[in-house]
């Protein structure tokens, strides 16, 4: 396989570009019906083939005249006209304004011969006859000829140039081609993207997973289709090939001969990729194995039999943001599509972020909006022109899928990058052009209350990372808000002492409420637990939560107070409870662990106890308090927020253990 | 008919907007396929159902190991483990790592009991047995439990909350569902608009159109029916009704049975106004008629049986002005969608405005990016940041369809302001959020080797006023170009004298090419006729172009040139030409009235008749010069089309009678 070696450098981004740019993606152009051409493109020039308006037109409600009939006609000196007919808008005129006549005429209707302008209504009278019919009319101003009147062709005549080909069609195009009367509309082609799912370990959302196989679910497939169609492609989906080997080569010279160009996403399993590589090999070209990039670098791009070829990393984050980057301007160019006005947003770094390698970085990068950050913003003179936009660092580690949720883009870093400073400003690449960043960002514990009271914030983002992580945060002035539950030791306040050492974090609380906490056991408490002692006194498995958790600072301090009792550590008593250092994540997942029989006793809340119908033993209650920026409290969703607390009452009352 | 009356007062704006916030437009939720959910809103919070991953999971192809057996390991002193056997992704570990044990382990594959951290495999070395097989493993280097581990639930745990409701589906959301494993997503219902099609002279796109009878395209059902869907809403066209009044009764009520929401746009007959009246007071509520706005005051509001009613104006630019300003955030509103972050611009007044009424204003607006405007600016150093964008009326008077793709968005005035001022800063609500600025905007003559080269420019705009209306535009500032066809006399320069009165226009000229113009006659040319004095000395019918048309000006100066010859005013020559007044506005225009028998002959270019197959008189060639602003020669549009007028040969060469 000497072919493979000739691609072990890696290439720069820009060959990439132009790799992918040389595959023509362009389709065939085709014709739509008005009607579904939304979105589109032109693909050739429309010029009119008829005059608009088709006939000279009254603009007005009023009388067609002889112009020349009105003047030195005025309010004292009215010309009166004899009323010779009537035309409407969609009727031929059966009539004729000789000199001395005029015929009443609505807007939109022919002009009849004979007449060259509109008096409008609003300057008339009608002269009624003896019998109470109206046989004149009484000009009372004097018109010039093509007053109020609309020629043929004024709009547009035929032969102008209406619209051009490449213009992306609005509803102000579809306005235009529809006075032309056009109905079928030459468009730039859609260019379809077959995505082909390779990997064992991969199941369709909504099939069944098995996860002690090691089965996930696919996440790619969905996602890059959705990106495809964002960028004016259109996605087909094939069947997952599994391990068949056989079938993922059929599948992919099947795809590669219906569509204008194929995706896949990188297998982990070696077998996989050299299935690609063969058929490349044997019914393509690759043109590229290996870019310089993070993340990205196993990116393929090549030929297979008609299509073009490009192979996207496996991990989701990887792949939308080399979708994102390398593919989605190709589908776009192919579709005709301009890169979005919202494809970008500009902010400044909130934290300092460090490189080592020599690689083209494609950071992910979450926004947030800062309020106006001096005293005198948070008085509340600083209107949205103080707020700016920080970006700050995503990095969950590869493989994570919430990243797709809690970045919003990226922030190309050169290679030659070795950091970016707090305060720099740097530009990121939305991961789509509709997101836009939350109203609300808050850091801290996970907790069943705050995540219904979220419900009604617009666009919050609550990283659930824990107390800790959120005080830690809320210091550096990332997020909005940080959540803290039980008693943190040194409890945020609203103004510090700047010279103090080791400061409390500046934070202006916003809202506070408690909750009961004791261990979650299965249904009817089999093993009769009572307490804490009896994890420590009894051969029981528990399960705790993770160390950020301000739940597990709360157990921490009832643990070292029975120590106290007991006249010896809290380390001596936290090794005697088997389980104490199995950390689970959410506040649901040690109830899940004793549900699902790998654990007797769970550290949780009565509210998860309640809704998981397993049992519960109280061991006391904790506060969880949320504490703001004090820079951003009048930031539209931070308010929301502490009003929606305020208003909670439903939510604290729905939730059991909760009061407020 | 006292319940009109009640609406004899005209709304403020605030209250149009205020009524149709309170017809609940919103449709129930719904479910559909993740497949299908881009672009819908989440109508719940989604919680994870499951921990993801579902396991713990190797985040790196290597080996899996106890952690405690690699403490110490490094380059130099290496720890050895038995290989006991490997798991792949997909597949169920059958191995169990005992201490002084490993198996190797690919990305994504299930951790195996006993093992609690991943080696990666650059920093091991397998070790072969005498008979050649791997049996053992050196580790070069120690891990800490946990690396290169994902644990189960690390990503998002069951419980956490995944997505709050509100949320827009982007490719990213459809990624952490599929993660989730969730196919079917409840989302926002879509708002249905039904579209009700009234007024006699209106025929749908496609249809036979009789211009005899007045008749004209339906350019606000699909216009509109565009918007809905451009605001989330799914648009329902119900068949024209014609005047059949009955018929349009069946149609409201059914419209209204159906939708959520249903549109007409206003009939200019009174008696379908009456039909909509009775419908809306026999089956339902009128809650405002006539809003203090311009355009829209014949606006109405109300319910009809089940539904929200809105009728807009007839005009196609006012109806779409009506529906962007007071529909579409309703429509957007119950299809849970933001407004789109594009959809206004801020720019500054080409030109002063002045408004005499007592009304909200929607003014049409165009927008052109200016290059930089001072000299150094034009000598290059301006870079793309001195650009601003500049916003000029567009008001090409009622009816006028071209409007549509003439003017980007409004600008909102209020009642009472008098004049905006040149310079003022204004807001711009673009019609569609796709809307951008063109990247050239040129006014002048009417050409069609300029509609050809135009064609190479992305996204132009050109408006075919004239040579003259170009000039007097490039004089105050507001096109990038203007397009000169003849002689005007006052030639543009590069460098006018500033102290001289009526100074020429300054301008860089940036291509020229010339044309053959004369007589188009029909085929065969049955008059014989020969030049300018038969349409003198002959009885023939003559069509003319437009006075702001510079090769009206051209013709102009022939029969000047005539007059002097036979010792003759140019007036008396004139007056001899029957139609000499008749002035139609495309260059096409005359030949197609010829065509049409309308006429004897025609002013026209020899290209023209080519294409249409008429004869052709000669009578001289004239240039066509594109004069540029000369702060924006760098502008990218005019740049473009500069190079596409030097490279433009196949164009010139497939025209008859031009030359460069």
């Amino acid at each position: 396989m000497s072919d493979r070696r000739e691609f072990r450098d890696l290439a720069e981004p820009a060959e990439a570009h132009e790799a992918i740019a040389s595959l023509d993606l362009a389709p065939e152009p085709e014709t739509v019906p008005l009607r579904e051409a939304r979105g589109r493109v032109l693909a050739e020039r429309i010029d009119a083939e008829l005059d608009v308006p088709g006939f000279d037109r009254a603009s007005m409600d009023g009388y067609a005249v002889r112009a020349r009939d009105t003047f030195g006609a005025d309010e004292v000196d009215p010309a009166t006209l004899e009323l010779v007919g009537a035309v409407h808008a969609g009727a031929e005129p059966d009539v004729t304004v000789e000199p001395g006549t005029c015929a009443e005429i609505s807007t939109g209707a022919v002009m009849p011969d004979g007449a060259d302008a509109v008096v409008m209504v609003e300057r008339t009278s009608e002269v009624v006859d003896e019998d109470g019919d109206v046989d004149a009319v009484e000009i009372r101003t004097s018109v010039a000829p093509g007053d109020h009147v609309m020629f043929a062709g004024a709009d547009i005549a035929a032969g102008g140039r209406a619209l051009g080909p490449g213009t992306e069609i609005t509803p102000r195009e579809i306005g235009l081609l529809s006075a032309l009367g056009v109905d079928e509309v030459p468009v730039r082609g859609t260019p379809t993207v077959g995505i082909v799912s390779t990997g064992d370990e991969l199941v369709r959302p909504g099939g069944d997973l098995h996860s002690e196989r090691g089965q996930i679910y696919d996440v790619n497939s969905y996602t890059i289709a959705a990106g495809v169609e964002e960028a004016g492609g259109e996605a087909v989906l094939y069947p997952h090939a599994g391990d068949d080997y056989d079938e993922m080569e059929r599948l992919l010279v099947e795809a590669s001969e219906e569509c204008d160009l194929v995706l896949s996403s990188g297998s982990t399993s070696a077998s996989a990729v050299d299935v690609i590589y063969r058929v490349i090999e044997e019914r393509g070209d690759l043109l590229l194995h290996g870019v310089s990039v993070k993340p990205g670098k196993p990116m393929l791009v090549g030929r297979l039999t008609d299509s073009a070829y490009v192979g996207l990393p496996g991990y989701p984050v990887s792949a939308l943001t080399i979708f994102r980057t390398f593919v989605a301007p190709a589908v776009r160019e192919a579709a005709g599509k301009p890169e979005p006005r919202t494809a970008t947003v500009t902010g400044r770094m909130a934290v300092e972020e460090r490189y080592s390698e020599g690689r083209m970085r494609l950071m992910p990068a979450g926004l947030v909006e800062s309020g106006p950050t001096g005293p005198a913003g948070a008085g509340g003179t600083g209107g949205p022109g103080d707020a700016e936009t920080l970006v700050y660092p995503v990095d969950k580690g590869s493989g994570a899928t919430t990243s797709l949720v809690e970045a919003d883009g990226v922030v190309v870093v050169d290679p030659d990058t070795e950091y970016l400073a707090a305060g720099e400003s740097v530009e990121v690449q939305l991961f789509s052009p509709d997101v836009r960043a939350p109203t609300l960002f808050a850091v801290g514990e996970d907790d069943p209350a705050l995540s219904r009271l979220l419900d009604r914030v617009d666009r919050p983002r609550h990283l659930a990372l824990g107390s800790r992580e959120g005080l830690r945060r809320l210091r550096d002035g990332v997020p909005d808000a940080a959540v803290v539950a039980g008693e943190p030791g040194r409890e945020p306040v609203a103004a510090p002492d700047p010279t103090a050492d080791d400061e409390p974090v500046p934070a202006e609380m916003i809202g506070e409420w408690t909750r009961e906490w004791g261990l979650i056991v299965p249904a009817g408490n089999p093993d009769d637990v009572t307490g804490l002692a009896d994890l420590v006194d009894r051969d029981l498995r528990f399960v705790n939560r993770d160390s950020n958790a301000g739940l597990r600072t709360t157990l921490a301090n009832a643990l070292a107070e029975l120590a106290d009792e007991r006249g010896t550590t809290r380390r001596e008593v936290t090794e005697a409870i088997e389980g104490f250092d199995r950390a689970v994540r959410s506040h649901e997942s040690p109830a899940r662990r004793v549900l699902a029989g790998d654990a007797d006793a769970g550290l949780g809340l009565r509210a998860t106890a309640e809704r998981l119908e397993t049992g519960f033993v109280q061991l006391g209650t904790e506060p969880v308090r949320v504490h703001a920026n004090p820079a951003r409290v009048d930031k539209p969703g931070v308010a929301r927020l502490r009003e929606a607390i305020a208003d909670g009452d439903d939510v604290f009352d729905a939730l059991a253990g909760y009061e407020r």
